[in-house]
């Protein structure tokens, strides 16, 4: 770990066991603790603008180099400011390093999960991994195009987001011990030349976060944490691999093994995780930020998020049931789709497939997110953490501690 | 032309020439006119909550009893508290009769302009017109639907809406005189039916707006123009029938010969015209309100308005030729979009498919029908509306008299 306040600086405020609220200050202003951050990947927050995402109480939110890489091309972005500038947002940015789409692409099972894809990788599905780093066909236009740990972190500085994270291989979950210890070391290797390219060329008030990879093996999750810990980075990210926790008990397992092994004083992302019991398990471990495509990704589907733990907190507003309910989506929440509008009419723009549902549902999980990790900061400012996430884990109350 | 206030009150406040600035007084509020009216057609303006509508300026929106109808059903509009309490939209709202819609699928070649429908009419071609009413399949389910002028009155008072559109045929713009003269008549008869169903059972605070068809004949649309006024209607709308103006000159030539035979009192309102320089066109004849999904279509399309009479107002931002482009969608243009966000970025997100995009665009392009209309009306009062109407129709200005 590196401690260089000009670039980032962690405060943590209060604990409670584990869980601990804290504040990320970064070039473009504070990130309290714990946060639930939307993703950008496309240099949008899907469906709403920059001013709104800053109305839902966001600080901080995550754009994607290799599609950003792809589409508009860094050189563009950089022309307008960098990304802050080309979206006109003012707040913290974190970006992805591509480091997971590419391998997704390349390990073939997990490319139907690339984040914001959207496509099942009919092009771009040839990936060629070599030390110096992987070539892969632009999913736009086929065009060759090449990510290296360099290339990554030049990317990432065109970009100017105030947390870069390194260019790892995204192991796939099940992968076995061997090559898992292959490509952790890899990972470490890269880790080295990115943080050599940014000391010479990266922007100076840019952060770097480490990624721990080491699939479920504990000894190569513990060796992994070593390395990210003892190397120059102001944080670490935490990476579980390509099966975003379809295997929660599984999941849950590796990030009890990894989370005591990594340094206290550095802030803790969660790579791609942030379902509701997720993320309060998390917490619980004293990991601080989590990224995750589900609540704007289950909007497009016509699912609002909603405090119902036996339907993974989702409600399908597509189904017929709902005709005629007065009630908001989430009674007593804070956000302008339940302040304005029924599940009734919710329910008929979600069916009617009509643009309007998108953007009320987008709304209201945005707000739930918000809600849900602003209350979580409370409950460990008062010291009732255990009492917040067991009402949270039974359904018996939407977020208030 | 009858003369309720309870239902209806239309003032005009200054002349010039023949355009006229006024406010039509409703059961939900005042409209100043001359105004545009966003379509929401199937309960909300495409991609925007009715409090966003709200903020843009508008005072009137434009529901459609076909679509309706179809989905989700008026019995569950009127449990929400009609259309009003369905979408929490508490101005002013006219709907739309579904005989356009229907006739449109009844003749085919106009089949694939309904407004709003998005489809090619595979389901719902089938149509049989009779004195009676039309009979069709639904397009959601097939299910066998029918409206007359009464079914089309009763839905529109469960609708709620502050002003009905009676139920005609909507003919062809170039089908031969005698099938005109036959559709009139009927078109005549059938309104007749609408008001003596509306005069016993519709809602007390409703208005009825009569429709003058009559195709491009002059004799037949001053024996539809004169009956209309002799009818008990509130307001009077005019229909140029399926063709939407394809045929500009010819379009305005029917309005040259329409509007002078129409009440001075009457408040006017052109159905589906409103293209920049048409609608000017409308104004300067003395027409008061313009429909149109053409602003709100266009935006799904990367499309956005601007002062470019040589383009018809139109800037496709789906071309590259965006690129760096540092400047607003229109300098000076008072919305969000073009306060907070440059070409680059939008054109970015119209190629990108991003829903943002839509959003953008469609906020622009009612803010610049808004105030199209805003400054027209100004300029009426300033009776400067020559000027105006010049000067937008060279491309000088994008709005200001």
């Amino acid at each position: 770990m590196r401690n260089d306040p000009q670039r980032l600086r962690f405060e943590i405020g209060a604990r409670d066991g584990s869980a601990r609220a804290g504040v990320i200050h970064t070039a473009h202003g504070p990130i309290e603790t714990p946060a639930f951050i939307p993703l950008a990947t496309k240099g949008t927050v899907r469906g709403l603008e920059s001013a709104e995402v800053v109305e839902l109480g966001y600080q901080l939110i995550l754009g994607n180099t290799y599609h950003l890489f792809v589409s508009p091309g860094p050189e563009r972005i950089a022309a307008a400011g960098g990304l802050h500038g080309f979206m006109n947002w003012e707040r913290a940015i974190i970006t992805d390093s591509g480091g997971f789409q590419v391998f997704s692409l390349a390990h073939g099972g997990v490319a139907n999960e690339v984040k914001g894809s959207g496509r099942s990788g009919d092009h771009g599905s040839k990936v060629e991994i070599s030390e110096e780093g992987a070539r892969f066909q632009s999913p736009r236009d086929g065009a060759e195009l090449f990510i290296s740990p360099e290339v990554s972190m030049s990317i990432q500085a065109q970009l100017g987001s105030d947390i870069a994270l390194v260019f790892d291989e995204c192991t796939p979950f099940h992968a076995d011990r061997e090559y898992t210890a292959r490509s952790t070391e890899r990972t470490h290797r890269w880790l080295d030349r990115c943080l050599a390219w940014h000391e010479r060329e990266g922007p100076e008030r840019q952060a770097v976060f480490g990624i721990v990879q080491g699939g479920t093996h504990e000894d190569l999750r513990r060796e992994s944490a070593q390395a990210i810990s003892e190397a120059g980075v102001d944080g670490i990210a935490i990476a579980i691999g390509g099966t975003l926790g379809r295997d929660k008990a599984e999941m849950a397992e590796v990030l009890a093994i990894t989370a005591p092994l990594l340094p206290e004083a550095a802030p803790k992302h969660l790579l791609g995780i942030g379902e509701v019991d997720d993320l309060l398990g998390g917490i619980a471990l004293g990991l601080d930020v989590f990224d995750c495509a589900v609540p704007t990704r289950l909007s497009r589907h016509g699912v609002a998020l909603a405090p119902s733990p036996e339907t993974r907190w989702r409600l399908d507003m597509r189904k017929g049931k709902w005709v005629g309910n007065r009630e908001p989506l989430v009674e007593g929440c804070p956000c302008t789709t339940c302040q304005r509008h029924d599940r009734d009419y919710v329910s008929y723009l979600s069916r009617a497939e009509e643009l309007t549902a998108v953007r009320l549902i987008v709304i209201h999980n945005l707000t739930y997110m918000h809600e849900l990790t602003t209350h979580a900061r409370a409950a460990i400012q008062a010291g009732t953490f255990n009492n917040y996430r067991s009402a949270i884990l039974s359904g018996e109350t939407p977020w208030t501690a």
